[in-house]
């Protein structure tokens, strides 16, 4: 599992019944104090995750089915948000606070 | 799953029943922006993808196979092109439409 | 398998019964002799491992399933820590001992 | 999948009776246009491929156990070997053609 | 498949009984001329490896879990040592006799 913050949305009519209906999210991996780190990934949201929000995610496979229920048996889906972050804290002191978030502005994170 | 560029083809008698009629795609990933990213992929098309279009990808051997069917059960192919991409928003901005992509010329990403 | 260090903690409400009630460490990937390697990622414990600790992880689907039991049949997880390190020993000398080990503060770590 | 010169072998006393038989090979991931990118893997042989030939190469465990039949069901292998490559198409300009490719030297890609 | 050399151990009372009597050995990859390349893994031996031996590796859930037999049904198990390397030949040059592989010291690979 690991950190991203919610950077934007894809759209595309995705050849396959059980992703028809559901919002991609743009995920874009984060340190623990939110230094943007590897490859921006497209996932599937399961927390009502919106733009800005830091996320956790699951990257594989059968995990992921798992979260699907009885859906998840036909769907060909690797990456999906579990939960928002309400906080992060590195040794014993607050480092992400959900709430004093800043807010994500949509050009700064493109290039990365 | 992550977002890529069809920028060619693979011709190759694969030694394998399910492979022999497929078309093998080059896929180049891509930042939501369209920087290149990471290593060129080959994949199966299951969304009647060309060379130039921006698409989803999916890159896990028990996801791949339930989008394949009855004949995915013996498939050995891991990497498959499921959607090609409409739109990317970042933030709520538009970054990427498919009615006004850029054309890809073949030699520009040889090296990528 | 790889070794990581316990860097502090995540607090979300994870969309998924069986997380819970648990906790999420902060695991910082380390070399055999402590350097920090490669990106941070979440993982549950197994090991009643602490903020300091040098633990063992696994960071697998399927693997992981089998540590949780009957829980785990529908666990959506994929990184745990299954041991807190006693010693590492690189040729057959030692370099690293739990009970000496220095205090990791939570500010050096934070960008890593 | 991924695209990939042979570049050598592996000899060794594998300890599971499904590889005692089998030719490891040295395997080199390249880009469409050939140049080196990433580690160099060992794989099993199931096209025929000879040094020197560039090749499709499959790297998941639950893919390789079905092109290998029945053998493969207690068979501890990821990296397969599963075609020869004859043509490599960026956009639409050829860029690899088997006939005409390059003998490859022992000594070039050593440190690749 | 990867190949390494053994570099040294890991001690650490893992919280899953298949995992007590084993040796965790550290695994430092190798590229096929005997550079170092990538991160040094912790895995199980199946090969009586031993420091200073180059190996065969295989680093996947699934797989690692047929070579463990019956005990391995319930094995938190990932990466796995199933060779010591006898020879190792670039194009058809030797490049790796295990007769007269140089001693591995303690000290020179603990950064890497």
């Amino acid at each position: 599992m690991f950190l991203a913050d919610v950077i934007g949305t894809v759209v595309s009519p995705v050849q396959h019944p059980i992703l028809e209906t559901e919002t991609l999210l743009l995920l874009r991996p984060v340190t623990p104090d939110g230094s943007p780190t590897g490859r921006t990934r497209v996932g599937l949201d399961r927390a009502e995750a919106g733009v800005g929000d830091r996320v956790l995610v699951i990257d594989e496979g059968n995990s992921s089915r798992q979260i699907l229920g009885s859906k998840g048996k036909d769907a060909p889906v690797k990456t999906i948000v579990v939960g928002v972050v309400d906080y992060v804290e590195l040794g014993h002191e607050l480092c992400y606070d959900h709430r004093t978030r800043e807010p994500i502005g949509p050009r700064q994170e493109a290039s990365r």
